[in-house]
């Protein structure tokens, strides 16, 4: 029997989660990533050792399957365009949308040019740059590296001259090792929002763009804690036709995640993540189909349909450096756990994640981070 | 981070499952079987290629995993004990106890033993016993092998002379292979069953056992073709209390699945398999936690709660020796593909299921058998 190999690439946990529901569906998921103790590489046979920066190494993944896709946005699209015009293996979703996604500037300017409403920002080249921005946005800002940023690295929140001051190291040696070059930050106006929403997008080539339940997310040191939902926003309904119609536009495919903040001044977009996203991972006990199965049948071009909510209320929590777990918390019912791997414990390194399913988001909640001490 | 291995003997559809849904709990998933094209070799990492009719392989298995289960009761049983007196490493459920359910006879005797309501059988092991049963049953009975039989395979209808002197072959060669060794038959009342029903329960050393969801199951020349549900019927509490009581009292650690004969004479156990099996795999879908997770986390002594069921009807089809799928069936909303990764398709060869979630168990059966088009 013929089956579809689907490309990978990269190996964490988002790779290993879309794996896992890629074997159900008749696929053969192969996985491109340095380890083989990466989270993805243990869930598959068909994981090929490589890295990602490699241009043979992306030309012989591409060779050995049918279609490719990645876990997130950190691809270097020039190198897999340059892989894909030699091979015509399809990437999806195109490199070329991803380049506008992976560059916080460019995503900006995208955003703006479907005025899809957005916090007001500057380009930063150089420390003057900065130094503008900081009285242009009347001296509350947020600075963020315009690349490769990732859970508040390369994010810093200027709100005053000394935390001003603080950041002129980040201009001093614009050349950097080239593992970590100099590319540019942006300046956002600082939002002080009331809460931050996520609404995950689905886009299918050949039929109407799904949205998922709109959820809460709450971050703690600038990465996501939990999650829960649905929640509700008197704008969400104007705001999501908007970006159904922008990511139709750009002829986006797979699923997509905007950040939202809530504020005073409404609804803004904060980021934009083409992909699979942490605030979705609920997705694999509240919803009838996962965030994870969504993307790959629309990256297949298969027919999608929008999923059913199986609970009233649901809600999420990160399993944040935990190198135990005991199993008293299944002692609660209706929570369930999403180990990822990961060969080495670090501090904020994300471990794994539970969900629960109950009568409502705050009950949900509430039932993680009770069981949360059963994880340490 | 330490997790625990789990061993999985065997690397069918069922291993494939099991090994599918040990990922998230933070287990890892090894599996013995012969080739690495086997489906459940295909979703882990740790595939291990071997027998498990060599003492050799089992015993090198053993020492890799912290614990060890199995996909069907097809064991060699007496290996096992011999490589688990020597490498100290656990499998369950026990090798004792499906000693006794892997021969339809002591899986007779047993059931007798704790008042299970069963059809009469007899022992066959040679023709004039069949010709004596033949008499005793009034010319109707069902002839079993007592070992390795499945999907009708080594089960003989007799309904007249004719069919009976068909089976007289079956006692020529008492010697045969060793791989085709005779070991024996019984002979059962022929039962003229309204319905067949599956009961599956879950049991825990530490807690309840656990039933799932009543279903109806149809078979179609002896092979599972459907299964709905969820469906009810007045005696069934009765009879869920007498096989909860049954397996507590052996012992029993896991999923085990009573297959059950709605009959005039009220409901008789049909046949018992001591393994998570096709009648439950609508859970994955209709249940807020699959019977292989439930297996799981039973197997590993985690604490186990009730699944909640999601929907107020579902059903199962199995898809027999498909070769393609058109997924113009993902145009029905609610239908889910599990897809076994199988190398080879075979004329009824399980190559997968469909799950639909509905509203009722017939119209949940209906859309599967409307979709089945598009599987050839």
């Amino acid at each position: 029997m013929k089956r579809k190999k689907i490309g990978i690439l990269g190996g964490g946990q988002l790779a290993r989660m879309l794996a896992l529901k890629a074997h159900p569906l008749g696929l053969e998921p192969y996985v491109l990533s340095p380890s083989k103790e990466d989270p993805a590489a243990k869930v598959t046979r068909f994981w090929i050792k490589g890295h990602l920066d490699r241009i043979s190494h992306l030309k012989l993944f591409l060779k050995k399957t049918d279609i490719v896709t990645f876990e997130n946005e950190f691809i270097n699209t020039s190198l897999l365009l340059q892989a894909m015009k030699e091979v015509h293996t399809k990437i999806i979703p195109h490199p070329r949308v991803i380049e506008k996604f992976q560059d916080r500037w460019l995503q900006k300017k995208l955003l703006e040019e479907y005025n899809i409403p957005t916090s007001p920002f500057l380009k930063i080249d150089s420390y003057s740059d900065l130094l503008n921005a900081f009285e242009y946005f009347r001296e509350k800002m947020v600075l963020k590296k315009r690349r490769f940023g990732y859970d508040g690295n390369g994010t810093f929140i200027i709100k005053n001259k000394k935390e001003l001051k603080k950041c002129k190291f980040l201009f001093k040696n614009k050349t950097n090792s080239s593992t970590n070059a100099f590319t540019g930050f942006i300046a956002e106006k600082f939002i002080p929002f009331q809460k931050e929403l996520a609404l995950i997008l689905v886009s299918h080539k050949n039929s109407e763009v799904i949205s998922l339940p709109l959820v809460e997310t709450f971050q703690k040191n600038f990465q996501c804690y939990w999650v829960k939902g649905p929640v509700s926003h008197v704008k969400i309904h104007k705001l999501t036709a908007l970006l159904k119609n922008f990511i139709k536009k750009i002829e986006y495919e797979g699923v997509i995640t905007f950040e939202i903040f809530q504020s005073l001044e409404g609804l803004l977009i904060n980021e934009t993540a083409p992909r699979v996203h942490n605030s979705g991972h609920y997705s694999l006990n509240a919803l009838s189909k996962d965030q994870f199965t969504l993307h790959l049948e629309s990256v297949l071009r298969r027919p999608i349909q929008p999923p059913t909510l199986l609970c009233k209320g649901f809600a999420m929590l990160n399993l944040l450096g935990q190198r135990e777990i005991k199993s008293d918390w299944q002692k609660s019912k209706g929570i369930f756990l999403h180990e990822y791997g990961k060969k080495e414990r670090k501090k904020g390194r994300k471990m794994g994640h539970l969900n629960a399913c109950t009568d409502s988001p705050e009950k949900a909640l509430n039932q993680l981070l009770k069981v949360k001490k059963y994880f340490s």
